[in-house]
């Protein structure tokens, strides 16, 4: 690796051999509900609790990647998992029938790009010859973790942005058919100061941005290289940062650049405010939407850049700042 | 990798160039106090919380760390580091300082093993020239989070264990002097159904067992092969079902097994009950006394076995069991 390098570059480029994306009502009426494997009716999922419901979210999500793939658990060699749950619960217990080794992670909403990273290096480096990278998000189990009890009926703030209930899950390989994973650029904490916790958009835009000129500098790219550079969660306001800010240094990111929580909800119809987030949104985009259309060529070669933003409500309330934190992740379609 | 298998092996054997441990008021009370690179003469170490305080823990074995082996940041190609508190906000807001790029874990107390076993594998693939693995616990910090405030004098249980106040941190390198990496086991998750949250020691055990079962049948290896075989924190409890069960399959562990949460406190006079816990313990007493006999060879080769308990106080709330993980990292002297 360069001195000063971020960006892995993957000369097997593992293969995506199978992926799954599980959503909830509000995404069964988004413009993206044709691309997930299952869309839940209600919260619970036939669980008891909303944490229960995300993990079940992660079941399914890792069980359709399998079954598509037409594999066992045996199969799998490794699964590197995280969520926004305190100590990543969703994916812990998801995991616990699994048998498969297993390697927690805590990226925030940066997670499906980290994961997805990892399993891929895992293959890369021959330590796999085949790794699963799984996230998710709930809305309701987000909302009473990080904000208020959804009883409360608090009242969300223009910058604001709805947590998607989903989960997406990628099973990658060293051969076979499927979209191919080229290169992965490790981001740096960015922390601009920003305080507003209803404002996520503005505090991981930093992060993006850091990241994605750190890729296009280690590769020696340029945006016009990808058909798709797309963010995980930054929501309306985050995307307009991305894109003002990358003008000013006279690169005009528009043609090619959007973000996931702005495709898998209509922000307007939704009340969704400034768009989807969580773990979930990037991950179901990217597993549905995004890899259906790699695969049918619509799309050649995209960046997925998930942003975490790295706080707790406990470091809000002593006064920090909120960090963030881009993994990107250049996929490309088989043949490219 | 041979299907079915959890060990990775690493060829290049990569080199921990440097290590810290950062303790705190009990740790210098302890018997271990003498391999500390630094101990905290109070539990706020200047900063106005207890989760601050922690992040700094992971600030100073850092920099302990790069300091020690004279390099700066800029050097350091990725950091891997993950902690108890919700979010991992002490990796995280240690790491923003510092631009390395980061990859955030979460192992429960296994941390300081996952961290390990990433850095040596990015390294050993080639992805990284230098990685760091670093994580951390703070007694206060996790008692207020997992139990309760201090402040209620609550009455602890005779299986209940105290969190360490620590921090370790590794430098992995290519080449150069220091213990060598030979390999790494990724451990399952096991659940045996304790729902116990003042009994991690129980609830660990049966990933620790597992996990050393599946490194001695990959490597075909025996306990004997090892001069210590070191758990994190599985205390007096979690150590004597470790023993007990390996006696049943006509194993006897006892000649080399120890658990790090019995070496860094005198259990009787320290009024720790079962002994030490938390990802510091296992990280302080590796990155500390383990290490440092392993460069004065006093150890040829140990076995690094950390252990994390995935549990949250809300899983805990809602009547779900224990899971336990153990991934295991095989250490050796430089030279052996």
């Amino acid at each position: 690796m360069r001195k000063g390098a971020q960006t892995l570059v993957f000369g097997s480029k593992p293969v995506i051999l199978s992926h799954a994306a599980i959503g909830g009502k509000k995404e069964s009426e988004g413009p993206l509900a044709a691309y997930f494997d299952f869309l839940g009716k209600d919260a619970k999922l036939g669980q008891k609790t909303f944490e229960k419901a995300e993990s079940k979210l992660q079941e399914l999500a890792l069980d359709t990647a399998k079954r598509k793939l037409g594999v066992s658990y045996e199969d799998i060699d490794v699964l590197f998992a995280g969520d926004l749950l305190n100590q990543c619960i969703s994916s812990s217990f998801a995991a616990r029938g699994t048998s498969i080794p297993f390697l927690g992670l805590y990226g925030a909403c940066s997670t499906m790009a980290e994961s997805l990273l990892m399993a891929a290096a895992f293959v890369d480096a021959g330590f796999a010859d085949t790794a699963a990278a799984l996230t998710s998000s709930h809305f309701a189990s987000a909302e009473r973790q990080y904000r208020f009890p959804l009883g409360y009926g608090g009242q969300r703030t223009p910058t604001a942005q709805w947590t998607v209930t989903g989960s997406g899950c990628c099973i990658v390989g060293k051969s076979g058919h499927g979209p191919r994973i080229e290169a992965a650029t490790i981001g740096k904490i960015q922390d601009y100061g920003i305080k507003d916790a209803n404002n996520m958009g503005a505090a991981m835009a930093p992060a993006a941005i850091d990241t994605l000129q750190a890729h296009f500098r280690d590769l020696r790219r340029v945006p016009s290289d990808y058909d798709l550079i797309v963010t995980g969660d930054l929501g309306m306001l985050g995307k307009t940062i991305v894109l003002d800010q990358f003008r000013r240094i006279g690169v005009d990111l528009a043609p090619v650049y959007n973000d996931c929580g702005l495709l898998i909800f209509d922000t307007k119809e939704q009340d969704v405010h400034a768009g989807g987030s969580g773990c979930g949104c990037g991950a179901s985009v990217l597993c549905g939407y995004l890899l259906d259309r790699l695969e049918k060529r619509e799309l050649r070669r995209i960046l997925f850049c998930a942003t975490g933003a790295l706080l707790s409500p406990t470091s809000s309330w002593q006064g920090e700042s909120i960090p963030g934190v881009c993994h990107a992740v250049a996929i490309t379609a088989e043949g490219v």
